[in-house]
């Protein structure tokens, strides 16, 4: 499709897997995890089990790493019949602590990107999740001095994003989000009349996959976030 | 002491234990807690080791209910020398989900306060915690009509104030903080030359609490935040 950004003025990065590697650390938890349980259940039905439980625990918790440890531990107890080992709730506990510590890593060309950008536009970081994980990982990544601003919803939906735009005096016409979930950055922009650029990371969550028929055209997909630099 | 209140444009509320209770819910919690580890360590220990952990945790986790779990578990897991069993664990967990779960409870005068004011001044919610949290409290209370603005911090130091009202545009000569805390909604507001009103509540978290050297006498303290329009 043919976009047209003339009129864009700001736009939105989405950081985790957009900016910055994330989902890898939780599936790589996620298989720690499976080890510390084969005992009592296959792989597979582990999986299902923390992500039922995560799902279970979605509107309570929220997203973040904090979220994801109570949910590996309250699964651990109902998965074993509460005979996990109390030296493997604590290796859980530990497993979640390392998440949180984890260098930043970023992807591929985001500062090039950025640095094209600042000038011409006015560039602001929207990203869901827990408010002190996602303030320390953009300290971290050193890429703090590109934003005008940063803000965390605690989900990303419609209401959310027009809520914002709102508060920071933005115009929909004016406004580009650019992120690697179809489901959080770019169907809900659609709705709400501004327009998204979708570039996938290698892994999506199953929370964050939608189905085909919600897929729609109104944006272009990049096989990475260098080729933004193609359209702005 | 004599307060100027003439320029005043912008109030900021902070929330727990501002406009509605929440330390005792945190100090139910914590009795619930002793209680559940009786038979390893006297009370006076469990409390002083749980509050040693919180704060071994902070930098980590940040505020808030979920950071509470995981420390109540990692506690319970090293006072019982990983003796703790695991329906204890699971207990913990449920005592936090009922603690998020919780209805908010507004503490005297605050709607009658908020009603008066919101015609006069721009009225802002500062708080700190988890984000989700603090965006359903505000819901479950019914008060957000009153707001231009509510900010969840991930901490309530100068910098984090400097900074949203930067943001927000607000000369510091313009705000006024209201809050129950010396340490996060007194302190830190007067050092950035804002100005602050004390209004304390019965109960105060250790980790909220200064030395009386630290006070200063740049700003009033109230009984109640009805007094508050005394002031304005």
């Amino acid at each position: 499709m043919e976009l047209d950004l003339s009129h864009i003025r700001v736009i939105g990065f989405d950081a985790d897997d957009t900016l910055w590697v994330n989902e890898t650390y939780f599936r790589e938890t996620e298989e720690k995890f499976a080890d510390l349980l084969e005992q009592y259940e296959t792989k597979n039905k582990v999986d299902q089990e923390l992500f039922r439980k995560e799902m279970e625990n979605l509107e309570l918790y929220g997203y973040g790493i904090k979220s994801f440890m109570l949910s590996m531990i309250e699964s651990a107890l109902e998965l074993s019949n509460n005979n996990i080992e109390q030296e493997t709730i604590h290796e859980i506990i530990t497993m979640g602590k390392r998440m949180i510590s984890k260098p930043v890593e970023l992807l591929d060309g985001v500062e090039e990107v950025l640095r094209a950008l600042e000038s011409k536009y006015r560039l602001i970081v929207l990203t869901k999740g827990d408010l002190l994980d996602q303030e320390r990982k953009l300290d971290k990544s050193g890429l703090s001095r590109y934003f005008h601003h940063v803000e965390v919803l605690s989900d990303k939906k419609e209401s959310n994003y027009q809520h914002l735009l709102d508060h920071l005096e933005v115009d929909v016409k004016e406004f580009l989000m650019v992120g690697n979930s179809l489901k959080s950055d770019v169907l809900p922009i659609l709705n709400i009349g501004a327009q998204a650029i979708h570039v996938p990371f290698h892994t999506t969550w199953a929370h964050e996959v939608v189905s085909p028929e919600d897929h729609n055209n109104d944006h272009i997909t990049l096989g990475s976030l260098k080729e933004l630099l193609h359209y702005l």
